[in-house]
């Protein structure tokens, strides 16, 4: 089973529209609401390549209630810890007329340090039955900042190895703990470093920086490009560098998808490379259907098969 | 009391962000979420004014739940119909560079009849303390085409005066049923006309012509021309222009603001110009501070007094 902890869950929604016009009245001609957040984007896509995965987080109010009760009706098995603050929503405006879109993230209203404590408990006992843990998005407003530090220590107690995508202050606290694995984007890799991350050698060198950060051997670090693939250097310290030739309409949350495919193959006891060419698979597959983390999961291990990994 | 029917109640939202850039991410800088559609900012605006409200409409789901939640730590009686049909959210983006205002207007799910039957009931039982009933907003989705109609109907059998504010085919249902007041703003009265009206002189004869397609004496019509003002045509037939030279900062919903002052200044039992002086002064007080149908009401009164009315 993977473990998928939602550090700020969300209700996600699309609008689609004619075309945005900044300062005009638009009555949305379509609109998806799905529960949301980086960690129930990995949970879901997990779950359509063929992985058992259980997610968790704090979600609060009466939009956590509307997240809890929606995600009953999809395979992911999901085990929150209440919190008092109002979950927040997360909205994608689709311009019809340009295919471009326009996000807004909320911030969320602040959790408290308790209800934190929470939802440690319950991903504590989440644990025992876990091959990795995942730990992906934003820490709530409120929360401790090593918030994610607590997180991966809790899991090395409990033998689960950790992967780790987040930004910012929250990235930098949880790579104290020493994860197994990180996983950021070229941007996120670029503003942790303080220097930039565009192609696959920068993203080489700085997966190396990364990974030496977190422990060196027996860890690894991915770095994903976008349309130009991902990098990933392996717990031997060998680089690999991946691609795949297929471009989706709705390439949000493939980098959850990515990470998704990394841990599914590796819970297979898959050989890091092949655990990279799952993984970009799932993020071309969940760039192929609109949806957050949803994929056809025969489709990603097709589109895997496509991928072209080479020894960086 | 003044019965307020919201017909299709939103959980309003506002985002400030720095600048609104298509196909951007933005965190918002601030956030606001009032329970929210026409019908509830007539109601806000009128306790505001020192009136006593009641709002009534149909809300649903968790987003449903909260807006009557929510509601209880306001002045304004809610006392609404069920339906499982999800609450809609509108959106509004506040870009604090240019100041401008971007709506996104979700259509919600769709209701029943036999909810919309459960409105009408509730709303009957609520007409016998009411000395005006308004009746604000779209038709949901899935109510019947006739909704208004049967409203405007229910309130002329409990001798509750009407004022309807609506547009497209609802508020042409609605008029067949021949309300004591309509209001409109100028591009809805265009619409419904198929004429243009700009100025106060196309105004005042599209108001005589609402006018005397809901009856003719005894029946009232005004048209709100934004910072031009507004016209009205008199249950007598004499027409009057309104203007007050302030400008706010937050003109959403001060519509529904003019419309309060309308009806709170006759149930006092004020003559019609003095009742469009205080609407006036309610729409410019709710300009001049955020939140849709939020106003100081000692300020509006303030503004009324100088509000200049002209016989049109």
């Amino acid at each position: 089973m993977i473990l998928c902890v939602a550090g700020n869950p969300a209700v996600d929604k699309l609008f689609e529209v004619e075309r945005l016009a900044p300062g005009e009245i638009h009555r949305p001609l379509g609109f998806i609401q799905r529960p949301g957040g980086k960690g129930l984007n990995v949970a879901r896509a997990a779950t359509s390549l063929g992985a058992r995965a259980s997610v968790t987080g704090l979600v609060g109010g009466h939009s956590g209630r509307w997240i809890a009760a929606a995600l009953a009706s999809e395979p992911v098995e999901g085990r929150f810890a209440p919190s008092s603050a109002e979950t927040r929503t997360c909205l994608s405006v689709a311009d019809r007329e340009t295919g471009r879109l326009t996000e807004f993230y909320e911030a969320g209203a602040p959790v408290t340090h308790a209800e934190w404590d929470g939802l440690m408990t319950v991903a504590t006992s989440l644990m025992a039955g876990a091959a990795w843990m995942t730990v992906s998005g934003s820490l709530p407003a409120g929360a401790p900042a090593g918030g994610y530090r607590e997180l991966v220590h809790a899991a090395r107690d409990a033998g689960v190895p950790a992967a780790l995508d987040s930004r910012g202050p929250a990235l930098a606290a949880g790579l104290a703990a020493r994860p197994a694995m990180v996983k950021v984007n070229a941007a996120e890799a670029a503003e942790l470093l303080g220097a930039p991350v565009g192609d696959a050698a920068t993203a080489v060198a700085a997966g190396r920086t990364i990974r030496r950060r977190i422990g060196g051997d027996g860890h690894a670090a991915a770095i994903t490009l976008g349309e130009r693939g991902a990098v990933l250097i392996d717990p031997a310290g060998d680089a690999h560098q991946g691609s795949l030739d297929v471009r989706g309409a709705y390439p949000v949350a493939s980098g959850d998808a990515f990470l998704a495919g990394l841990v599914v193959a590796l819970e297979r006891a898959e050989p890091w490379p092949e655990a990279m060419r799952l993984a970009l698979g799932a993020a071309a597959a969940n760039a192929e259907v609109p949806g957050a983390g949803v994929l056809d999961g025969a489709r990603a291990h097709e589109l895997a098969a496509a991928a072209v990994i080479t020894a960086g």
